[in-house]
């Protein structure tokens, strides 16, 4: 089968990846399945995977098809696999977890101790099949199209997730900030619209995505290459400060505004990961804030975005390209010319 | 009254202070409690203060009396105060709250919108009086020194506050970390075995602290000084990391344990704060760990101290200095050679 | 001053008030605010107080002026009110508390140890003015009418918080019932669209409420009347069991609905109070559900939904009365003949 | 191989099960894993079971084997088995579940889709092989034996997650109860104690029990039998009533304590399941409590409560019988004549 596949780390996007021939992958444990892919979709992540951001915390070994946000028809199951059978359409969450260990038990996939993450510690779904396990994959419901449904299995679930953490510490009225409205912003805006009743402000330096934002429900929103943000959202807070950050960028910058747009108590939510926090301890004492690093989300996470999907209280912004495009779509989003999500259909 | 005054910042703290008659305060308004001292501790924070660091965030005018860990005896109230009468030992909170404001009504005394906190923002308790409020006073039960209890009402509190929360996040068996056996750390530490089931590990630099952390009922013991706190703490968990870190140091050192130590999903709690934190976001977002900032507690949690104080599971180790001694302390907390907790009795 | 008052209890509604002239009150403490009356929601607990349901609990003396849903224009303050003055429109939380007792400052207002309650404990609403302290007046926001806002200051909060309860156990798409979609089921079932996704549906025995329901954004009715409750959740929730059951009704029968439509894990929540449990023991282990009563709201949380009312996330079915018509009032609510929610105008 | 099993239903405990001869399991699926029992506890949900109060809700069809405490060592493994081994001395949690579910995804064993629980829904451990399977097993560290462990199976978790519930909602010095010192109250009492800093007070009606819970760290002790429960209470907390009760009896008398007991917003955790509950809704409402029921616990917890058997915070107090002596044990704790726990031992 086909299989765009990355043979060395590199900072050129544009052509990191190779489009080659490499045997099908089969379900040799009773747990597994193999899924024809019809969607999957391009992560920022998959541009730091090339860079080698991930090589050894994943223990990478090349080549290896990247490829972790995965929808498609179930081609084959192991002896045991109950919950899905050949000619299902499901979507995959990003991790293969065991079930056994005790943070699988607790409900924290993401802890699992036997974890992999196929796209970036096995073969992923930029290719016509890739390989999972039953604990990986959700059956989609009748009418729902694998190709718009892929970029939830990790942007979707990690703006999720985020979400949710912050939505916990929200009430009815109180401000909460969406920085970034991309691939996991708008996704994670909706979000935060449907599952809380906060007073929402987008940040981002475009204003196409500001206007998005807007539409998506944002009740203000601050352009942050034009406007001084601690001064926009002080005056939006009567001086009170924010309770929620969630911060879909990362840069040094908007994780530098912690110490100066939350409230006493709040929270600083780190999803996107380019930049560093650089800041005094006493920052965080005197204003008794956290940053909170966030990574991806639970299958049981996966399953109630989707209900929020099914509902149309959460929609994606996509755009499909062919697998022979793949290193386009790379170079795209690394200048910030993508708008919503890029799906690989192979 | 004789008071141990602030009049200009410095570095040096061997004659920083100067004691100096002033006009002993009086219940002015219905709600003021003026306080007889017998007690006020001296705290890490009061070098900070000298030093300026907190001259922006509360706001201070010098010349100011310090001290923020006061206890004693009532010696006059305001028209409405019903809650203490003249003659009463009380311990004060170091928060004086309005209890009319939305954080005060959530129970968050800390951030209240018209918080003074003397020692601070107005003249503290390293004098013979003291005025506070009636929020901020807790009748002591028979028998307890307002000398030996003067500590909690600061150090206390933000020890207990601070492992609190780590306790909302350990279930019996899982390992904890406390870093620094010191003033707040031994009491953090008494705190955590008796609100939790948690296997505690102790970091110092210090053998004797690291005795004393045997001695309060710590299950390990590092010397980061001499051995490799990852690897330590690596063989301690099976690998499997620590779940939560409580660290009353606040080094640049430190504070740099949560990427290298912390489990999946952990939390690095940052009470003390001479240090910085340096970390790119992709350690957070992979580590799924947050650094949580800690600001003193709350009065009901000043209450559930004194109830472990009570029954004998946290105990203080004090030296007593009179006020004359005042920047001899200063200069001895400095250079860590003060055991357990000051206390001035004036 | 006009007041409308109890002088014994009675099970006759249609002439159990007296209109009489009183003494005006004054603010003769400190915290006091005087509020001249615009608007007074009736409720059907001033039907229980009537009966006598209240006295023991409340230490009731007759007379008493009932009223406990109050909202008006401050006309006295005393001498160290802050937050209103003289002329400002407010809503009243229902109890006047202390802000210097455990609970209070833990905040959870309906416990204070030296709580009144206007209304049920001192002389309540139905009257030209009302005797009330700073802690339970809430500022209204210029354009908002206190005669439209009146009902949330009881009906209002009562709904929120137990909404606000479920909520916390509620992820994106599981399944939520409201029973009773009249005075307080309308707002919750509005609180409940706003702070969740949820997948709700409404009973109730009134086809006009279950399109009433609709309307405010049920996904689900189902006229207990007429249909198999347990069935119709049964086949709602593929046989799951539903999550949380907010019960406004709280009749015997709505009142066993727990052990027939929950979900391992879930919680009914008992609002209205008309009516017994009795269950065996053993049903709640089973099910591993509970039964969770619910009193009011804090003075946070009816900040919380009047930022929801704002907003135009929840609005009020009311109809107006004049203090003459008190009685009809009453006796019209204990036939259900009313719609929404009744306000005494004085 | 023998087994001791129930043919019909009945009252009649002193000659119930049937000691006889049937076929050893076999490990007929890759995730089975079949147990030589060392020792299986007898719990009063057995003789509930022999009364058929379990037989619907399990869908129980006779013979079969009771036994739902189960421990011993591996004697055969499914071929997917990684987590043990032929040999490794075991724990089994009593509920076999799927790791597929999405309760078992949220972490919560007890509500999995797909549970079997040998004992009460397939053959259980009063036998000399049990048929269980790699999710419910955990591996004994070395030196733990088998016959003394088996109660905690459920008995402990049971007790342990009733506990864990109630020290959520304890902070230090508030009062607790705990009702019936028996077989499940004296575990959860030393784990009330190991993981909290409540004030304890433990409920019985026989002396020799209350002598074992001062023993075990109760604060104070009541003899329902002899003392007025709820004067007592009210007493030892000042007026100010219990947070937490913790019902191990489930009597309808006990099952009363809560309106009579409890302060606002506590709660009554029903553990044990005699008797039933007849309350008027108003007094959950007045009270602002909940009844929450509670159903064994889940595989983490179990882990949990075995770190603090290994650090000596929990012990059990067992008795040892043949599996010819069932019917012995049976009645006797019909009668009340078991102290501690009961241990078969095939």
């Amino acid at each position: 089968m086909r299989a765009a596949r990355l043979h060395e780390y590199t900072d050129e996007m544009d052509d990191a990846l190779t489009i080659e021939d490499v045997d099908r992958p089969s379900a040799t444990d009773p747990n597994h399945v193999v899924v024809e892919i019809e969607g999957a979709g391009w992560c920022q992540t998959d541009n730091h995977a090339i860079e080698g951001m991930w090589e050894e915390r994943m223990g990478q070994t090349l080549p290896m098809t990247l490829g972790h946000e995965n929808a498609g028809t179930v081609a084959e199951t192991g002896d045991d696999v109950t919950l899905v059978s050949e000619g299902d359409t499901v979507v995959c969450h990003p991790a293969m977890t065991c079930g056994i260990c005790r943070a699988c038990r607790l409900g924290q996939d993401m802890h699992c101790e036997n974890l992999a993450f196929p796209g970036l510690s096995t073969d992923g779904g930029f290719a016509e099949y890739l390989l999972t396990n039953e604990r990986a994959v959700i059956p989609l419901p009748e009418g729902v199209d694998p190709k718009e449904i892929a970029p939830h299995a990790d942007a979707g679930i990690t703006a999720y997730h985020a979400v949710k953490k912050a939505v916990g510490e929200l009430n009815p009225g109180e401000p909460a900030v969406v920085v970034g409205v991309g691939g996991l912003g708008h996704i994670g805006l909706q979000a935060l619209r449907a599952m809380s009743a906060a007073e929402i402000t987008a940040i981002d330096v475009k204003d196409e995505a500001l206007t998005l934002a807007t539409d998506l429900g944002a009740h203000h929103t601050v352009n942050s290459r034009t406007e001084d943000v601690a001064e926009r959202l002080d005056a939006l807070t009567d001086g009170a400060g924010v309770q929620q950050v969630i911060d879909f960028v990362g840069a040094d910058e908007t994780l530098d505004y912690a110490p100066n747009v939350l409230a006493g108590g709040g929270d600083h939510h780190v999803v996107g990961y380019g930049g560093h926090i650089h800041e005094p301890a006493q920052a965080l004492v005197d204003g008794d804030f956290a940053y909170r690093g966030t990574l991806v989300g639970t299958y049981p996470e996966l399953q109630e975005l989707l209900s929020l999907v099914a509902r149309g209280e959460v929609s994606l912004r996509t755009s499909r390209y062919a697998l022979e495009d793949i290193n386009d779509v790379a170079a795209k989003l690394e200048h910030g010319e993508i708008e919503g999500r890029a799906v690989i259909v192979p």
